[in-house]
């Protein structure tokens, strides 16, 4: 009976309600904040999931790269912002970009400017980025001479328009409760205010976005941020609940992955589902690497099956759970069994396709 | 000028005369110690390479997955194992690999038995999986009376014909000498020579196949083993040689990624390659993660291109690579750089093309 079912290999389950019911809070929340909602997509790289975000009235969005913005260009958006440092060697494809929709480019330094006023075609909008504490890419908020100055060389080119500053504050990512994620916001609101009042009196009004799901899910300050641009949080894993972004009836995402052999000596079960599948982010727990963990649905959401099961190593296409005695003893060769991930952005990548848990088990497409 | 080179996006570069070398090596290893080399090709899964490794007499494989062996079935192959635990739920594409092909599989357990000979269509061959120290799937050698009655049981079902013993030693990788490589070889053949002792004359004879890269690339101890399945040392990469499986001149890939923003501060490049490219498999060094090496090609190989500059962490799209200051000095917005990966199986898996560094760099396919 068992072998009747569908899944023959590591599939990741989405369920729509769960999803639908995270973008809607994000949604009413950016609206009550007074804010616009420009939706990161990578976390699911899916037209499916921009329609669900359609139905929000979102129509500006937020993407890692040309490849994305393309995609996502061909299924009509039209307000598109490449959050990551422009990458000149993509010229052509940006020209072409830039013909058809309302581009948005990150631009950190004046030797990007003149590297592409030599080349575009079409005029692009432009965020500088705010390094907020990440220390990844960006002015640090206080050096304004330099922000100044670059503000001015894009605004000389013919086809650069600035608008504002975009900043990822990927530091929230190591909070571990709300209370934490809250001062990193504040930290946030401080900075871009103070910025605010030495840039406006000299070039005007501008747009100031941020984005990271950690503070835009929990966040209730957001002083002179005008949109915000978070990407997990239509899915959220492991990682967030962690953080404290979510709860764990948020995720929106799960593997099925078959059972494949089992020790009992151990109470271990090995699974078909690997680092290519899951991917190899972890989180620690117990002071052990955490791959995922095991979960079954009650009333409509998933949970922890038990405390202490969960998905201890990977192998390129192997998986192995360990699990408590009950659980162990439930799940035979043939099984298949859910493990919530650990970072649903990577296995969502690495995945490829969704199975919607609707009765038909609808697959949903990705970028390729 | 630096725009006119053809690398817009990260890039696998594979050397083909590095791969060949590294293929011939093991090829002449195998002839030398009188075992069958039947390589795995989870690591580069492309018929190009499978080409090359033709040229050396090779004829039968080792794959990790269904998907795998049909890919390679559909070139041509003939003789291939999945080494993975079998997955019931694949049977109706197991029936037609079996038609086609000698198709070798591993058994674990009389459950496996027992639901493939309900299905099965047409007659396989099967090794029982060995844990000689990895603990992750199979027998210890010493469970002789488990091991008896499972032979009996693939013996007695109609379409299972059992050919011997597969081991892959994955506990080679927590080695960091071949002093240590060696040991835990030792204590494979003496897990082997004993458990033939006991076997081979209630069963006659069979086949032992072994195969990591680290014991196959340095031990010279096959005592009982017929047959080894390395994959990952057609590349090598950064971990194997940290466990000194092969010098940094055997690594036959790495990535070309651009930078597309720098830090002087910090001397700090941000390149476009993440994650989603590289995999976030790192090795620790000086106490930290750290996800790849920048290197330079010096007389036909790559070599680091200092003792300090490394990948030091990822996004999913950005990687930031701290670097001395001259090497700093030496890249700007608008160049490539190039980086040894961590892990070359789970790079190329995400990178599903490579790209020969001959003169036309020309591109090479992979299983989709």
């Amino acid at each position: 009976m068992v072998l009747m079912e569908r899944t023959t290999t590591p599939t990741l389950l989405l369920d729509r309600d769960i999803c639908k019911a995270n973008i809607r809070r994000m949604a009413e929340k950016a609206q009550k904040q007074n804010l616009r909602l420009k939706p990161h997509m990578k976390t699911h790289q899916s037209v499916q999931v921009g329609e669900w975000l359609k139905e929000y009235g979102i129509s500006a969005i937020t993407v890692s790269s040309v490849k994305m913005a393309q995609y996502f260009a061909k299924d009509g958006w039209e307000d598109i912002t490449i959050a990551f440092p422009c990458n000149v060697r993509q010229l052509p494809e940006l020209n072409d970009l830039a013909k058809d929709i309302s581009l948005t480019l990150l631009i950190n330094k004046p030797k990007t400017v003149s590297l592409l006023e030599k080349q575009l075609k079409n005029p692009v909008n432009t965020y500088i980025e705010i390094d907020t504490g990440s220390n990844r890419s960006g002015f640090v908020s206080d050096n304004i001479t330099e922000i100044k100055k670059l503000i001015n060389v894009i605004e000389k080119s013919n086809y650069t328009n600035w608008i504002g500053f975009y900043s990822h504050a990927g530091h929230s990512y190591s909070c571990r409760s709300t209370k934490e994620i809250s001062a990193v916001q504040n930290s946030i609101v401080s900075q871009f205010d103070t910025l605010k009042k030495h840039i406006e009196p000299v070039f005007g009004t501008f747009e100031i976005c941020s984005g990271d799901t950690p503070c835009c899910s929990i966040a209730d300050n957001f002083g002179s941020i005008d949109a915000i641009s978070p990407g997990n949080f239509v899915f959220y894993d492991l990682m967030q609940t962690q953080i404290e972004s979510c709860g764990l009836s948020d995720i929106a995402v799960a593997m099925k992955c078959p059972v494949v052999d089992k020790y009992s000596g151990r109470n271990e079960l090995i699974i078909h589902g690997g680092a290519i599948h899951f991917s190899k982010e972890s989180i620690i727990q117990d002071e052990k690497n955490h791959y995922g963990t095991v979960a079954q649905k009650v009333d409509g959401h998933w949970e922890p099956i038990d405390d202490t099961s969960h998905l201890k190593k990977l192998s390129q296409e192997h998986g192995v759970i360990h699990c408590s005695k009950q659980v162990f003893n439930n799940f035979d060769i043939g099984d298949t069994i859910t493990v919530l991930p650990v970072h649903s952005c990577l296995t969502a990548n690495l995945m490829a396709e969704y199975q919607l848990t609707d009765k038909k088990g609808t697959k949903v497409g990705m970028m390729d």
